[in-house]
């Protein structure tokens, strides 16, 4: 197969923020001539799939400055240098909704937006989770609302678009998919 | 439900870009004090799963300046200003792949990455679709070479991570899920 890979000429650094890094790359396209490329640097993040013993998702609201509304999605955040991705979901799990796990399943990654970002999320489902009453603070720029539905809910959340974005709607049709099997 | 709403105080623009702008606002937080939010705009994208009358799956393999190296992508673009986009997804299918469709049915569509970026993603499917010898071309710094794939072929191309990206990554899942329908 082709590689088509487009050679660096020049990057231009633009911004380096607490989330995202932003650089414009000249680039040197197969055919000999010139792009420009704009290019996201992200950390990566996680998002995990919480199940309780009752067999009820556990999700977070949480308004989306981006999209100026709240969306219910699945407990996530953004990797820390260096850091085990398990560590991430773990912690963002407790933090998130006070419950804690034990172990982790991995149920894929992907690159959220790999025309002009480098974000990867990687996913995993927990199950038989149990509430603690010593969970972790969450950061103290983040606002969350925890909400437990059963997967027939959660259905119903992603046709009234309450759950709308990548990870979560995977999330859903994943559980769909296990239901069947 | 709380709405956790975070009031804009002040908007830094950044970068204006052809893909992308970034913006930094600080917020009001919904316990009066103030962060900031680093937000990436973007213009909307669409996603064709094509499916043919033998029942492949039409991908393209792209490099990916982001990852530098390239993934294999249901074929996908970005929304025109004010477009359709049913009218955009025609288009990219027809541009990267040399297959026309008719008719669209709406999958799904969810924010690929809210945390960050208020790009929406269409995802739709169409089946039966045959290629034409008179197809647009492609932009000219877009370098994309068609791939076929059974869905078993693209399950394992999931596993190997050629398909590494969120929208792909859905439509493999959606395809499994009808065939055990």
């Amino acid at each position: 197969m082709k590689e088509f890979e487009e050679k660096t000429i020049r990057t231009e650094h633009i911004y380096d923020g607490k989330i995202v890094k932003l650089q414009v790359d000249d680039v040197r396209l197969p055919d000999g001539k010139t792009s420009k490329r704009e290019l996201i640097r992200h950390a990566g993040a996680v998002g995990v799939i919480p199940i309780t013993k009752d067999n009820k998702i556990v999700l977070v609201r949480q308004y989306r400055k981006p999209l100026e509304k709240a969306l219910v999605e699945i407990p996530a955040g953004k990797l820390e240098d260096g850091e085990d991705p398990r560590v991430t979901a773990l912690r963002e799990l407790e933090e998130e909704t006070g419950y804690r796990a034990d172990s982790l399943q991995f149920v894929t990654s992907f690159y959220t937006s790999p025309g002009f970002a480098d974000e990867v999320m990687y996913l995993y489902l927990t199950k038989n989770i149990e509430p603690v009453d010593d969970a972790a603070a969450a950061d103290e720029d983040e606002f969350v609302e925890r909400v437990e539905l059963t997967l027939e809910e959660a259905k119903q959340y992603v046709n009234e678009q309450k759950i709308h974005d990548a990870k979560t709607n995977y999330a859903i049709l994943y559980l769909e998919s296990l239901e069947r099997m």
